[in-house]
């Protein structure tokens, strides 16, 4: 577990796009963070106050968090005195980076003469078992999608919010850079061995009260020629009661994949839940969630009325319009 | 790749069981091995000439092979003093264990004072890169199964003979431990980082001349809850334009799993297909492969006609009687 509150390190980034791990953060678990840290010539903000190291550490910020993702995902020598001093000042250190903390000579023996730790959190730190495929307790939701970068981590975390605010028993369960620097902890799936993936996700969410929702985030896509094994091991180690389908209107290809049209929602629907009720035959799809970024207010209701309409399942875009609907269709199970 | 002809080291093996490498090795690439070597104690035998270091050294092997698998896939104290002296002698050490040879301190320091390799064939070697799905030339065929451990890799490997006798042009494609230490290379497919799966099998299935055949050696089960994952990377990864559907009929489970049953090959049928034909729309079932291990003559006899009836597929036990039928089959494609 990373250590909160944290300070937002944005470094140099050149816009908001890049500083997107410090956004979410911000979005989904503002009181983990004290402010940002911006170097000079940076042109992103996200809004939290703007302070020093010290000043910060005043206010108890105990990990210095990279939200931002540079070209290459590697550790600029612009940042590095910055980073040098946190560690003697305190701080830990956390990063999605390609690049780790820990290969950095400097970074690493600085973070072992004061007694601080660096979180990679790209690389597993556990040895996850293989999976059992047992039958465990309490529920758990899977979005799943017609394409990766679609919107299933912003749905798992508009969910968990509103279920919140309904006083549901939920967590969001993490399983990529960005979710795992939002709560903490989690399991980064992409860098998980073939044979340990769906141990990992039965892992990371294991027995819990009858009533209480793990809200897994997804990653890839069934659809993805690139990543669909590692869509498939969430699926079977996840062991989904209630699958919420996810789509970006008007994607005109895979991503990645410029000969890949995007499939429908129906052959979402009709690949995952049968793959899904092999290891939980009580799976039911309860739920579209279309990321309308894109479109006009009028637009994006227009949409969600025809999909819903189409697929008859509630249709949001949660971030738009909120997740109550998804909320209630996942207590209604 | 592991340079050739192998000496097979059979440890003190209690039962054939536990030589199962060196028999695949003795079944598949009889050309490829000199001897056998075993210690003292040993209860296995693979039926090619006893040979001691330097016997099978005059004889031209090039590398020890350890053709056993005990408990814990560790090795044994009693093997040092032979491996060792293989070193010193100029052979090069292949094993598919767990314990990895690199890690036993007295062999790595031993090869390197030699100039010698130690091959441990459970760990990938390249730096795979990402699935692209661009389509590639040549034809491939990949064997999918109810369940692991069910006879994929033995129905490509026949396959592959059958084809050779045929005058096709076909390479066996090795994704397990096992296949790889038969073929002297391929892709550890189990051990692979999650993100580059499908990428790994790309790699492993390059463009070929458009006659050639790519038989991919499968792995796991989509119906497996703990290795679906790796099915769908090999699935999506290796593009098949065939696939020949693999079961042990009357088994009682999935392997590891009591509590799932495991499913009819129409199902898998019904699962893969539509799967395969994301990354190919001209993917076909082709045939099914049947393990009769269990059966007497008769039995499997009746067993195949029994499931080729149903399937409207050839349906041989290719071990038992030939892959003939599937390979004609692949030929009419």
């Amino acid at each position: 577990m990373i250590e909160t509150p944290y300070l937002l390190f944005l470094g140099d980034a050149p816009d908001n796009l890049a500083a997107k791990v410090a956004r979410g953060i911000r979005d989904w678990r503002p009181d983990n963070v004290v402010g940002q840290l911006r170097l000079a010539g940076c042109k992103a903000d996200v809004g939290v106050p703007d302070l020093g190291l010290e000043e910060a550490r005043r206010k108890g910020a105990r990990t210095l968090v990279i939200g931002v993702a540079n070209r290459g995902g590697v550790i600029a020598r612009s940042w590095k005195s910055v980073l040098l001093k946190a560690l003697d000042m305190g701080y830990d250190i956390a990063s999605g980076l390609h690049n780790l903390l820990r290969d950095e000579a400097d970074l690493a023996e600085r973070a072992r003469a004061n007694g601080r730790q660096l979180f990679d959190v790209r690389i597993p730190l556990v040895k996850y078992p293989i999976a059992n495929g047992r039958k465990r307790s309490g529920k758990r939701c899977l979005a799943v999608g017609t394409d990766c970068s679609i919107g299933k981590m912003y749905t798992a975390l508009c969910l968990d919010k509103a279920m919140a605010a309904r006083g549901m028993k939920a967590s969001f369960r993490a399983t990529g850079q960005t979710g795992i620097l939002i709560t903490g902890d989690g399991v980064p799936l992409d860098a998980v061995i073939a044979d340990f993936m769906a141990g990992s996700i039965e892992y990371l969410t294991p027995d819990n009260d009858a009533d209480h929702w793990d809200l897994i985030e997804g990653q890839g896509s069934l659809f993805h020629a690139s990543y669909s094994g590692v869509t498939m091991a969430l699926i079977h180690g996840g062991q989904p009661d209630a699958l919420i389908l996810c789509d970006v209107p008007g994607r005109p290809h895979m991503r990645g994949l410029p000969d890949y049209r995007l499939p429908s929602l129906e052959q979402v629907r009709d690949t995952a839940l049968p793959l899904a009720r092999i290891v939980n035959p009580k799976c039911q799809v309860v739920g579209v969630s279309l990321n309308t970024a894109d479109l006009a207010d009028d637009e994006a209701l227009e949409c969600c009325a025809r999909i819903e309409k189409r697929l008859g399942l509630p249709t949001v875009d949660p971030f738009r319009h909120g997740a109550d609907r998804l909320a209630e269709a996942l207590d209604a199970l």
